[in-house]
């Protein structure tokens, strides 16, 4: 584990606690201390935590934001330039764009745990922050039904590297979900980097309004603003990470709330908008209720099929050698 | 209490707990048989329960949605033209301006208290509901120093209904807010309509990105459009009925979205967008602190300075006859 933050520290307990063999290296002398002080296997630095995977056969995993992504992938060059690395970042086109640059002879499956909190630091994480949650694992596949080479990684997925990252993030507590990179940052762009920018939007107007203003801030300003407590480092280092992305997705929030903007001027009514706003969050509760759908059984090596089952809300819940199990929504 | 939903609910219960009389009447019946199943004093009718409160000097709080409030003031029109009146609806002006056309001799100063959930209804109401939240109750005084015959209802302001009302918002546990009707409707654009509109195009735009960006959201998304789990036609009312201060406040957030928008595309940075959000964030959280600041002692008949107060985050913590105790934040 290379990182000992909130998610790899998080990691680094959920893994072990699953029996896994974990050590972890951290540019963070606060963090590697207070790892080590809980037993933890912290070992001095990049190269000596990437050069025992190599003997040891373990899978790399970058836990680092995503400015110290390039950093890192060059220190593990120098030592393992042929490791099996996975990462947890939150975009995944730019990781997998420096991976092919910087570490062209890895194999390298992208991972993404859509979990966290407003804290941050190996003091803020938790073994049990994947439970439940929504881990995507990345296929590079494409949309054409040519079948390429499986053997060559990078190229078309490595079904057998996204079978050992999927059953991390399973060990973990989690829900796989199969996706491309360029889908995942896309999807990510509107889920998760549109709410920060929108909570930094809404806790600026607010104080704009004053002291009065923001004493009267109750619940929903409270929600809506949550993220905002994140360090800033960290809020722009996820958002301008996936930046075109994202400028899709307020591009969209723009046009949305000129609409309301507009209606609300014109005839006063906010109806379309909140009514596509409630059966748009009731969609959302729905889908996290995915336990409730149906089961499908798939080939574990097949992710083509695993990226499209993803497409509509199909989360791995199981896996062994040959076969998925895929929950989908009703 | 007229109304016993969400709000009105919570407050029977707690004025109650704090030993007050009180009696209730709704339109709802199912709201009405669980009130008195659970042993509260619910009559027939707004009609009654008016009337009643003619006979015993008592107080009349309104407590339904904004579009029920002129047919429920034509009511209370009928029985006891000239009530003490408060209310508890989320806007103030367009209160204030009914009671003025419906109920002219009638004593009244408004109130909002600044809590709620996104459930509705009497089964929702909990006792507890206002502990430590923010109560505003108005005060209709002018920007100039002219004074004006105090004993005039409703022209400069009404002291002694004033710490009435006051007294009610303490008794449930919350702390009082002084402000005008402007202000706090300008105010509560910002900080409690405005995260309703942009909870709407948040939770929009996650679902135009398809059952994969839906699966995806997690602590920021389920945060920041909490709201929209709430009835569209309560949050409808509740926006639309203070449409020109949310239209500013939509004005002033579309302005900070649109120049995040902006920086992204040409500099691909959102540093000012995230640094004014976090400094936002940490001032709302330092103001909720306000019991770590300084407290000052005011005349309680002075709603002018109490309203000042008001503006600078002060908030009425205890009150006597003379005086009115206010915490100031730091």
């Amino acid at each position: 584990m290379l990182g000992l933050g909130l998610i790899g520290g998080s990691l680094v307990r959920a893994a072990a606690a699953a029996g896994r063999r974990v050590w972890g290296a951290t540019t963070s002398a606060e963090d590697a201390r207070a790892a080590r002080a809980e037993g933890y296997d912290v070992v001095a630095s990049t190269e000596e935590a990437v050069a025992r995977a190599g003997v040891e056969d373990a899978l790399v995993v970058l836990a680092v934001p995503l400015p110290a992504v390039e950093p890192v992938l060059r220190e593990i060059a120098s030592v393992a330039p042929e490791c099996r690395l996975t990462d947890v970042v939150s975009v995944k086109e730019p990781v997998a764009d420096a991976v092919r640059r910087l570490l062209p002879r890895a194999r390298y499956v992208g991972g993404h745990p859509m979990a966290g909190t407003s804290a941050s630091g190996w003091a803020a994480g938790d073994a049990a922050l994947f439970r439940d949650a929504a881990w995507v694992v990345t296929a590079e596949v494409t949309e054409s039904d040519e079948e390429d080479d499986e053997d060559e990684a990078g190229a078309e997925g490595d079904p057998g590297l996204w079978a050992e990252v999927a059953r991390l993030a399973l060990d973990c507590g989690a829900r796989v979900v199969p996706a491309t990179p360029a889908e995942h940052d896309a999807a990510v762009a509107r889920v998760s980097h549109l709410p920060h920018v929108l909570a930094a939007v809404l806790a600026a107007v607010g104080a704009d309004g004053g002291p009065l203003a923001l004493s009267l801030g109750a619940g929903s300003f409270r929600d809506g603003t949550r993220v905002m407590g994140t360090r800033p480092e960290l809020v722009r280092a996820m958002c301008e990470g996936n930046r075109w992305a994202l400028l899709d997705a307020v591009d969209d929030a723009l046009g949305r709330l000129g609409a309301a903007r507009g209606a609300l001027a014109s005839t006063g009514s906010l109806a379309a908008t909140v009514a596509a706003g409630h059966a748009a969050r009731r969609s959302w509760e729905r889908l996290r209720s995915a336990d409730a759908g149906s089961r499908v059984r798939v080939n574990s090596h097949d992710l083509r099929c695993l990226v499209e089952l993803g497409r509509h809300g199909g989360r791995v819940v199981a896996l062994d050698d040959d076969e998925a199990v895929v929950a989908l929504p009703e």
